[in-house]
């Protein structure tokens, strides 16, 4: 047992946070720090610390990283983080080097992804489409037991498919991108807009953020939504709505068995998803002569990111020798069941 | 070798194509049936009539059949064919039944997005997304080799993913699908509204088309095009833009290394390729801090799906009995490397 735990690091914009994981994907201890400043060498210097702290207490196999950016292929490298002001940063080798342990680094909602697979929401499905609505939308693919990152390391990148010709404006350079539509920052946009115009609702929302527009945050909308709130209600559906036909594409694509959703947007719960599953059921394709994949909320919460994180390299450490195909799809069945893979005879 | 080959049927609302396939997809034989009706007993006969014909020549060890509808996930049974008006036809069972022979099922673009990853266009990938333009948009995705049909079966239904909010109306019942805007039917459109409206190209399609509205089709529009008119450049280019549109939308979702373009669209090749590309480039998510997905035109032409069929066929045939991931992994390994799987110790 004692060596089969895996520190999980979740680097956020602000803050990271880290626990040691078990193979079951319990967090056995945790700690957080605020990100002291968006540097890699000093991420990596917190990043050794934690890890330090941990292996006074915890046998410590492997270090999973999760970042909110582009990872390429070979779970080494951050290619583009916006948040963090990264560019082509070799992390797991820098992790490697200072902590002495074998790391995995993978975009974030790859991570959750991984951990609703084995741990959460999707722990009986072939197949997991993540979809997690934060400030912006994540997405993570699970195909047949394994994460699938695409040729380039950067699947899954769902919030900037486009939905609306020439629609609004995206942080990415494009526009109509659908986490303009279905996201936090949606409900960000339109409380400061309230609060700017003077409306009621507004009037709430500023009061809420100490009188400060730039304060006003999504999640206070959700908070009067589920207090009842027949404006924040009806927002939150709106961000539901496009969310189920963004659902509805990429079932017509992927046709999963399971859509799961996450993010602190589905803090909303069934006021985000049942608006959600009426807009995919009025808009999947072929409706009518298909079975419709399910779509639920995430289970794991926040913690999703470092859990999914340290399982994957928990798993990564155990065959770190060059694996054959049938050595892969034993690691695949073993990550399934939870079993260790057997040694090929 | 007399025992590798197969027979592939592709089964069009008006034809039917037959082939004899060899393991390295080659068509050694072939044949043309209308397709007498769409009754599926006729069609069964028809198929059991071409296989009696093939097998007087040759040894035949599977059948593949591809058609163009859902497909449920055991590849038995077509669920949904508006072209054939079948609801729940269990195409394998019959045909098998009738001729003695394995029979798998699979839909048309499936076929071809595997036949063009073992054979054609995509050979050296691990992942292919295939994007058939015909009149309307079919799609496949093999992902390590393997083709990828999600939980249902119904996965690569790339032409309804919705593109433009409260759209065309498109025949699957929603608004704004993506192949109102970039298929064989957006040129039949404009070319049928060109002709009504007197215009001096539409004059030109109308004489092609023998004085009559309703027989303009795509493909004139195609033929204009490569012999340099202008216009008809132009609207094979907003074709063109919206595949590169469509196919930044899906390289955010699977990020995978090529996009192959089929379908008789693809016959305007550059015409239709380099818009693509420019639209591609332009919207990808991401740009410049990521490899950029290759977009080429498919090597099999229309046989590429009476091919894939076979082919998935003989290599289903091997593997009959249940099979362990092991096993699945290792004629994983030989279909991309055309050896025979060995057999587990």
């Amino acid at each position: 047992m004692a060596d089969k735990l895996a520190v999980g690091i979740d680097i956020g914009g602000t803050k990271i946070a880290a626990g040691v994981v078990d193979e079951d994907g319990h967090v056995l201890a945790r700690l957080k720090r605020e990100t002291p400043t968006t540097e890699p060498l000093e991420v990596i210097d917190a990043i050794a610390s934690i890890t330090e702290e941990f292996r006074r207490e915890h046998h410590i196999r492997a270090i999973g990283v999760g970042a909110a950016g582009f990872v390429d292929a070979t779970q080494s490298t951050v290619l583009f983080a916006p948040h963090l002001a990264w560019r082509h940063e070799p992390l797991r080798d820098s992790v490697a080097r200072r902590t002495g342990l074998p790391v995995l680094v993978d975009n974030d909602a790859n991570a959750a992804g991984w951990a609703e697979w084995r741990f959460g929401a999707a722990q009986n499905e072939a197949d997991l489409v993540l979809i997690t609505l934060g400030t912006g939308i994540g997405g993570a693919i699970v195909i047949d037991g394994q994460p699938y990152r695409g040729q380039f390391g950067i699947a899954g990148e769902f919030g900037h498919m486009q939905v609306v010709p020439n629609g609004n404006k995206c942080e990415c350079g494009n526009h109509g991108c659908w986490e303009q539509y279905a996201s936090g920052r949606v409900l960000t946009r339109r409380a400061r807009a309230a609060a700017t115009d003077g409306t009621e609702f507004g009037k709430q929302l500023l009061a809420d953020a100490g009188g400060t527009v730039d304060r006003i945050e999504g999640h206070l909308v959700t908070a009067h939504a589920k207090a009842g709130h027949a404006e924040a209600t009806e927002w939150i559906a709106d961000v539901g709505d496009w969310l189920g036909v963004g659902i509805a594409n990429l079932a017509a694509a992927l046709d999963p068995g399971m859509f799961v959703i996450g993010g602190g947007v589905s803090d909303a719960d069934r006021l985000l998803i049942d608006p959600a599953r009426a807009a995919f059921s009025r808009t999947l394709t072929g409706r009518g002569y298909r079975a419709e994949a399910r779509i639920v909320r995430a289970h794991l919460g926040p913690e999703a990111g470092l859990i999914g994180a340290a399982d994957m390299a928990r798993i990564t450490a155990r065959r770190r020798r060059p694996a054959s195909p049938g050595a892969r799809a034993r690691v695949r069945a073993a990550a399934r069941t939870g079993r260790s893979p057997k040694p090929r005879r």
